[in-house]
């Protein structure tokens, strides 16, 4: 009995460090969202870059304690410390896990949007990204509050529930949707498209864009394989499900993107979110080929919407996050199927039905949000501002401040 | 039987891999405050900044495995191997992960002090402070040595013990007042006060200075959780906490510093000094509350002392650790209380009790230490030296070598 | 009953769990490796170091899942995901585990051939270490194909097998003393040695390098700690050890270095290449003279390598991992045995025929690769090419891109 006791309790000891392990990789991830922006920013844009991304984590924690747990998860945390830690904190270890995700929406919206918007309205957007917007469409397909109804009823539909693991369509195609309409209602940044000639504008740093790239990698592993949320139900394929779709997303950067350092530190995120969903199920060998594709649906997609469509994507969100996702979800109804090495379970139907649903309430949500800060705030910086940079206009300093004192 | 053996077994090891964790989470921090202080200095001081921090953690090591450690917890490493494997290396673990909070003195120090000390005398407080000094009110606090019967009289004389659960005091506290004296008895930078007048020296690269926040940040998760020291005993309480005045300090020091990257990332920092005393009792919107307060104390205090007291107090260590390291500590004694939704067992005589104690300890071991050091050495560059910058006078290098090649 | 198998089922979990942390620290070490080669060589060529290290990871990991990885331990891992989790994915957690070992091959040879070879035969080389080279001595040291036979004889001849923990000879070596015949087949950078006269090429950016430097030490850890790969064979010995090499190679760099930021930062490297092999086995003490030793002969060779030589390592990596690699394999044979406070059951004998073993098959071994690459696709960069640098050659783009439009 004792020592049934005392497992019980190493048990949960152990998933409060795996889920804490899992939150605190996560959070590090933002740390290269800051990295991988600032280093594809121009140089008057950095600091921008990075201080967007911390404040959206700060923001993001509270309105998601407060507000978006609750929501997704019928879970008030408003009670003395002692009701708090009766399960030593699990709760709130998974609130701090799950809260990472929410805080991605944000970052992923932000490179989108960079070199232009005004942080003000930036902010605010980033309150309600985490406190509602992808609280509700968590709800609906992990969340404790209408998911279990939800996924009954597609599960009866289509014979399997939804299925997204680790969030390709739930984080990354909702944040990289949701960025298309701030995007459209922004415009693209001056001197982009100039009489409707493109007129691409250099990124300012390889080194940092790199090391955002590889700040999210290695977060990622945390990002997918605690989304199992109980060690015991940990599962190595996961991990080596995601490593076979970033060395897939880098092949496929390699040889898409001809040796462009852009293309192939981007690859392997872009492998990385189209992995998200079928990690669990897939083989190693189809999560490869996952990857090459993604690598492939990101580059095509990003030169198309810069150079076809002269839609000013700064860092391609929306081909990385969001078509991705997409992909990622209908990926996981291809590859998880047994007759490609996959474990089953899982239907193409229910996931292209689950894409669909995300990316029309990531369009709606989008437009509505962005649309109202425009309408209240205004989304864009003035001319002037936009022109010295947001880092002097907003921030009052630049990147490299000793600079300016040596001209 | 058998079955308990291996519990036992397993149990012990666990709690190897869980020291062990938060031992390199917390070396991780060094490399942050390399880059916060490369990032805050001149150019010509960024190489001396990264030097000192990298040498303190291993002149940290030695003192502390063959001296401090022994001090503080009375247990002596020279022996043969076969000894120090009985227990798995638990002990060894154990003083990996303290040397870390001890190695943190010197490098706290080190962000007063830059860019005018001379490296030797440097290197020689780093060995005292991890050997000696802090070993010494680590003893009194929460060592093997002097704790249990001083924290007895402590909690007979105010009812609960001085509570310092992840060194607001013991650590950042202490480290930050000790480098009060030292920055007094260096003296501000040449140019920094001109006739009375104070002449702002530009920082120089705020994506360092970013990426020193981050490393720091994601550190300090290890700083706070692992504390425990046992995995049984883990609390998701403190991680979250740690998460809140983290964001209450970033959210501080968007608004009190008026969007400045500097102090909204020192926000967090200081939002994490101050939660760390509390974290395993306070309630999480009590954390919230420490950490926007701790924002307002480091940017009120960093103005004052150097816009009003003249002290070129570079990083601001003083106000970020000292002072915050002191509000932490009082802090633990208010929010810690039930009627504020803490867990109680904690009494504010006693924090204060705590703070007086250390300040009065950390001012007098400063003195001492830095005064002999000025008698003995001389503490400061020459001022060609300092002209020059520490990089190329002690090291005979830049940080971009490269470059004077191309002027 | 019931306990017995839940507790069976939680042991694996966490064997995955920590296998897992080993893998993604070293994943880690490879940013790392980027860095340190992106700070050390020219901005003209910091982009390439940047993208061969990560490329080399994807491409490793196709090497040595279809050829490496079952060539050395006999396992095949083309089969249903059904079968591949069948064991919660151990054994896939454990290929990647090693498979990070496999590719530090290449990025080790990286840094000594950088900034002027050609990024195809690079490439391929790559392949064929992590597929080929580096699995065949792996599965005689350490692997289940020919290990067992050959330490068995190896222990019969000389009483002890070759005792190689974490890879000292078997990656370090291996790959360091791969690098000569690369190194040798294509001769000095443009520039470096005129008339006979040596002329020291600066680095380029020592924030990048110590960046790099810090990452790999965090890294290094799992690295070694998890060599044991069972949690319940942890060991507290093997991470203090590795601090103590750590700290002596620091120490070492800066003293026999003289202040400088490379040879210290380096320095660290240094302790940590040679403490693979041992730090198991050998007394922390061992292990801090261990580091110092290291430190002295990286710097004492890569001296000796530059100037009088004239063989232009780079970043000097056949001392730093081969030749460090070396001393760390005999390290092992002294500081191992009882009477110098390790727990024994080592040969020097075997050490050294281990190291002599080694050094022999990386030399046929690279010799024959790069010898046939160059056959086939010559392995330099036109002069051209080399003078523009290899990111405007082959990647179209340096590192600062937007700089180019402001001179």
């Amino acid at each position: 009995m004792a020592v049934e006791e005392g497992i019980k309790h190493l048990v949960q000891s152990l998933n409060v460090f795996y889920l804490l392990a899992g939150a605190v990789m996560i959070l590090s991830m933002h740390a290269g969202f800051a990295f991988l922006e600032a280093g594809t920013v121009r140089r008057k844009n950095q600091v921008n870059a990075l201080v967007k991304i911390i404040v959206d984590v700060a923001v993001a924690t509270v309105a998601y304690y407060f507000i978006g747990y609750p929501l997704a998860h019928k879970v008030c945390f408003i009670k003395p410390a002692s009701a708090l830690v009766s399960d030593q904190g699990l709760e709130l270890v998974r609130f701090f896990f799950l809260l990472m995700f929410a805080a991605c929406i944000s970052a992923i919206v932000s490179g989108g949007v960079a070199e232009r918007m005004k942080f003000r309205p930036y902010v605010i957007a980033g309150f309600f990204l985490a406190g509602v917007i992808y609280p509700i469409f968590e709800a609906l397909i992990w969340g404790e509050r209408w998911s279990p109804a939800f996924q009954g009823w597609v599960e009866h539909i289509f014979g399997a529930p939804i299925h997204d693991f680790a969030g390709s369509m739930v984080v990354h195609g909702l944040g990289g949707i949701i960025a298309l309409p701030a995007i459209l209602l922004l415009g693209p940044r001056m001197g982009r498209y100039v009489r409707g000639k493109s007129k691409p504008i250099p990124v300012s740093n390889i080194p940092y864009l790199a090391l955002g790239s590889w700040i999210l990698i290695i977060g990622w592993f945390g990002f997918n394989v605690m989304s199992s949320q109980k060690l015991t139900d940990i599962s190595g394929l996961v991990a080596v499900n995601s490593l076979m779709a970033t060395a897939g997303g880098i092949i496929g950067g390699l040889l898409f993107g001809k040796n462009d350092p852009g293309f192939i530190h981007n690859g392997a995120l872009a492998g990385l979110v189209a992995i998200c969903a079928g990690s669990d199920i897939v083989n190693p060998v189809g999560a490869f080929v996952i990857g090459v594709v993604a690598a492939y649906i990101f580059i095509k997609f990003f030169v198309i919407f810069q150079e076809r469509l002269k839609i000013d994507d700064v860092l391609g969100v929306v081909p990385l996050h969001g078509f991705n996702g997409i992909w990622g979800g209908i990926a996981a109804g291809i590859f998880g199927q047994k007759f490609l090495g996959g474990l089953g379970g899982v239907s193409l139907a229910a996931q292209i039905f689950g894409a669909v649903l995300m990316v029309v309430y990531a369009l709606v949500a989008g437009f509505i949000l962005y649309g109202s800060l425009k309408a209240v705030f205004g989304l864009r910086l003035s001319e002037e501002e936009e022109f010295n940079g947001a880092d002097l206009s907003i921030h009052k300093i630049t990147a490299y401040p000793e600079e300016k004192f040596r001209v």
